[in-house]
């Protein structure tokens, strides 16, 4: 097969489609033709040598995608060669072929095509898990969403719309029209102090060091704050009084490092409560544009270029 | 009545004796003639002027009491007069006489005295609201309290063991016996660093600032900080991305500001899960010994002092 293959540590031309070796399915696993993977900011990391792929992985990007199932593990039940599924995946998304493990699999909701599901699974992964599994979000709440024309954030303000909670998402104002479309109310951060603007009970933010004492100020009593990106650098003070005060809660996630059990009750989760919003119409992919897998470079300027909404897809 | 009065912010000698007017019970209120509270460090910085009571409790110190009800409130149902009862207070308890919110009402354990019950509410509910219903702590895991001689320690050592997990606990070496005694491994924080010690899941706080590091390091991936104290300062750095890396959770609270329903919540909790395990004999109120609640200001320099284990009582 084919697959989008790392050759050095670098900027997007490092990326080279090239002839590798078929996966092979494990016997908890089963093999995925791939249809279309997506790009996510982590795999921009991953191509920089800054984010190495957890052990076992294999070491070509993409943390999702969609296909149909040509070979099935020993041990796996429940699945069938030729199911058109969509997959959270520890990497190897950029490829003709991917060996998934069965917890990871997801059926392709009805009203969603086989491509576009291929931008599904991490976001409905990582929000289910920080805005449901972790912050508790309820409706009647407020969810404030940073980088709120990302692919997490474009399907964070549609789920938590969905829920009954009021969102409010931060974004270039370019980019305003697009999130109010799906249910936000979005702050201009490059022109307006957030904090000044919003109290929230749950924050998911991406940003980390440089947002903390903004993210804290704008929480409610009783607020959630999860951070699930450091784009904002890692080391912060942090008022402890305003936290006790506040009965506040600052919790950090990520999905990819997570052990497979824990993944695969995710994913069992993100189908029971997020599929049936989705095929009720509540949810849609939001996909900015398509590019061929071997084209994954331009893709990735794209994605560092920050133009686009919602999900970047790689066809193949 | 009489009650402790504090004439002025200031040291022990401050607290006073003094014939005050009765209090009034509303409507879902119940009155306690009061057999004995107990001394919470909270009193002490109340007594200094550095922690109000909330608005409408009353003036006087005393998270918690112990005594018989003589009148109810016109909504009050389930009580009766003449029930012996123990009750979380948002202040009012060194005092002969309590007006008491129904929903902060607990019965008497079987087993337990009535004089002792007084040392129960305010640990029982700090313990269940912060380990069980923030942390989440689950049999088989590892919790860590700091100050693990303190009647909020000593309660949450013999908790967490009577729900299956392991416990480790900070204290001085002289209080070493009575704490592995109620189930705990001790750590002797004047000369161990536990952070080289021990690996938690869940860890209680009671120093805040300077022991955020720390705890952070000795947190397991996905650990739960709670922070319920802040007796080591409110400033200091965190690392954003070691929390990311463990998918750790730092939460800050506190009990007595919290909505009075919050509050009801919370007793209703303590009622169905905790006091069975008094009842079967799991967990005991460990008293350090007992003053005249007119000997208040006496009761505040033991306290202070931090020579004791568990709580000291005030009795009428």
């Amino acid at each position: 097969m084919h697959a989008v293959v790392i050759s050095e540590p670098g900027g997007p031309e490092v990326l080279r489609w090239t002839e590798v070796d078929d996966p092979v399915a494990g016997p908890d696993e089963v093999l995925v033709d791939v249809v279309a993977s997506a790009v996510n900011r982590a795999d921009l990391l991953q191509r920089q040598g800054r984010y190495d792929p957890p052990p076992g992985a294999p070491p070509y990007p993409g943390l999702e995608c969609s296909g149909r199932i040509t070979a099935l593990g020993s041990s796996v039940t429940g699945w069938s060669v030729g199911d058109e599924v969509c997959a959270l995946l520890p990497g190897g998304g950029y490829a003709e072929r991917v060996a998934v493990h069965a917890g990871s699999l997801l059926p392709i909701p009805a009203g969603v095509s086989l491509e576009e599901a291929a931008a599904l699974p991490e976001v409905a992964c990582t929000v289910w898990s920080n805005v449901v599994d972790v912050a508790r979000l309820r409706a009647g709440e407020t969810l404030l969403v940073h980088g709120g024309a990302s692919g997490i954030g474009t399907f964070a303000i549609q789920y938590a719309t969905a829920l009954g909670a009021t969102v409010y998402a931060t974004a270039r104002a370019s980019k305003h029209e697009g999130i109010a479309a799906l249910g936000a109310t979005p702050i201009d951060y490059e022109n307006a102090d957030f904090a000044a603007e919003v109290r929230a009970d749950v924050i998911l933010d991406i940003m980390g060091a440089s947002y903390l004492a903004r993210n804290l100020k704008a929480l409610r009593t009783g607020g959630r704050l999860v951070i699930i990106g450091l784009q904002g650098g890692t080391k912060a003070e942090i008022n402890l009084g305003q936290l006790l005060a506040k009965r506040a809660t600052v919790a950090g996630t990520t999905l990819r490092a997570r052990p497979i059990e824990d993944k695969a009750r995710i994913v069992a989760g993100v189908r029971q409560q997020v599929w049936p919003l989705i095929e009720a119409g509540l949810i849609r992919p939001i996909v900015d544009r398509r590019f061929p897998m071997r084209d994954a470079a331009e893709a990735h300027r794209v994605v560092a270029d920050s133009g686009h909404i919602g999900k970047v897809l790689l066809t193949t």
